[in-house]
C-alpha cells in the first residue's frame, strides 16, 4: 500500500501515554487530539490511524481482553464449572493487568471524572459479560447458568478492580478477585 | 404559575402508550415528537412538558422503580441478609412490573431494536444497582458486600426479565426471580 507514512516506533503505545498523562494534567474534555500527538511527537495522522477518537484510546485493550477471557473460557478442562471456567478466565486477565497497573490506575481515575467515559465503560463489561456468556453456551452450559455465570463474573471483576486501583496497600488483583468470589458465594449463601 | 396549558387527563400515560404503538409500527428511529403528540390527541409543548425527549418516555419509570428498590430495602426486617433485602426488594417491584406484562414486553421489543436505547438501559440498570448497594450500605453492610448482593441482584433480575418477557408459557415475573436466584446460587456453589 503506498503512502502509509513513515513507520514510527510504538507510535500506539507512545499515544495512550500522552493521551492519559494530558487527560490528568488537564482533564479529558480539554484535551484535542492534536495536543496528544504533539505530546506524543507524531502527527495527528498518525493518531487517527491507530484511534477513531480521544475516547478510543481508553477502550483500545478491550478486544484484546476480550479474546484473553473468551479462549480462556475455551480452554479451560472439561470438568470445569461454569464458574471455575469464568474465575480462570478473570485470573487470566488480571495477570496481563496487574503489569500495569499504574496505568490502570491513572486510566481507572480519568474514567471516573467523566460520565460519557463511565457510560463507554459500562458498554464495555456489558459485551465482556455477553461474550463470556457465549463462550460458556459454546461448552454446553445452559442458557440461564452461562449469563448468571459471566454476569456474576463480571460483578465480582468490576468491584475488584475498583478496589485493587483504589487500594492504599499494594495488594495483587488477583487478591482481590479471589476476596470478592468469596464475598459474592457468602452474600448468595445468605438467601 | 400562568399558562400551565390546559389540564389533560393522563396525558402522561397517552403519550407512552401512543409513543410505544409507533415506535413498533414504525420504529423508534422514524417517529417523532410531534406524531406521538398527534397519536395521542395532545399537543408538542405538552409532550416536552412530561418528558425531555421521545427516549425518555422508555424510561420515565425508572426513578419510581429506584424508589420502590431503595425503600423495600431500608424496610426490610432487621434479620434479613443483604441478599434477602435485595430479594425482597426485586420481589416488589416484580408485582409492580407484573401488573404491565404487555406494555413492559412491548417496550423490551424496542429496546432490543436499538443499540443507543440498550446503552441507556444499562446505565439505568448500573444506576439502580448502586442505589441498591447504597441502601444496603445504609442497614450497615459493609461496602463490598453491599456492591456485590446490588450487582448480583441486578444480574437475577436482568436475566429474569428478558426470560420473563420472551416467555411462551404464562409464568409471573416473580416465578422467573425465584429460579435466577436458585440458579446464582447454583452456579456460585460452583467454585
Amino acid at each position: 500500500m503506498p503512502d502509509m507514512g513513515r513507520w514510527e516506533p510504538n507510535a500506539r503505545g507512545r499515544l495512550e501515554r500522552a493521551a492519559l498523562e494530558l487527560y490528568i494534567e488537564r482533564g479529558y474534555e480539554r484535551t484535542s487530539v492534536a495536543e496528544i500527538a504533539e505530546r506524543a511527537g507524531l502527527t495527528e495522522r498518525t493518531f487517527f490511524r491507530h484511534y477513531a477518537d480521544k475516547r478510543e484510546v481508553l477502550f483500545g485493550g478491550s478486544s484484546a481482553l476480550q479474546e484473553l477471557l473468551v479462549g480462556t473460557v475455551a480452554r479451560a478442562p472439561e470438568p470445569a464449572t461454569p464458574m471455575e471456567a469464568v474465575a480462570a478466565a478473570l485470573e487470566a486477565a488480571a495477570a496481563v493487568l496487574q503489569e500495569r497497573q499504574e496505568h490502570a490506575r491513572r486510566r481507572q481515575a480519568v474514567i471516573a471524572a467523566n460520565a460519557e467515559l463511565q457510560e463507554r465503560e459500562l458498554i464495555k463489561l456489558a459485551s465482556l459479560s455477553a461474550a463470556l456468556a457465549d463462550a460458556l453456551r459454546q461448552r454446553g452450559v445452559d442458557d440461564s447458568s452461562a449469563s448468571l455465570a459471566a454476569e456474576a463474573g463480571i460483578a465480582v471483576f468490576k468491584i475488584a478492580f475498583r478496589r485493587w486501583t483504589e487500594q492504599a496497600e499494594q495488594k495483587d488483583l488477583s487478591q482481590f478477585i479471589g476476596e470478592s468470589f468469596a464475598g459474592l458465594k457468602a452474600v448468595t449463601a445468605g438467601t
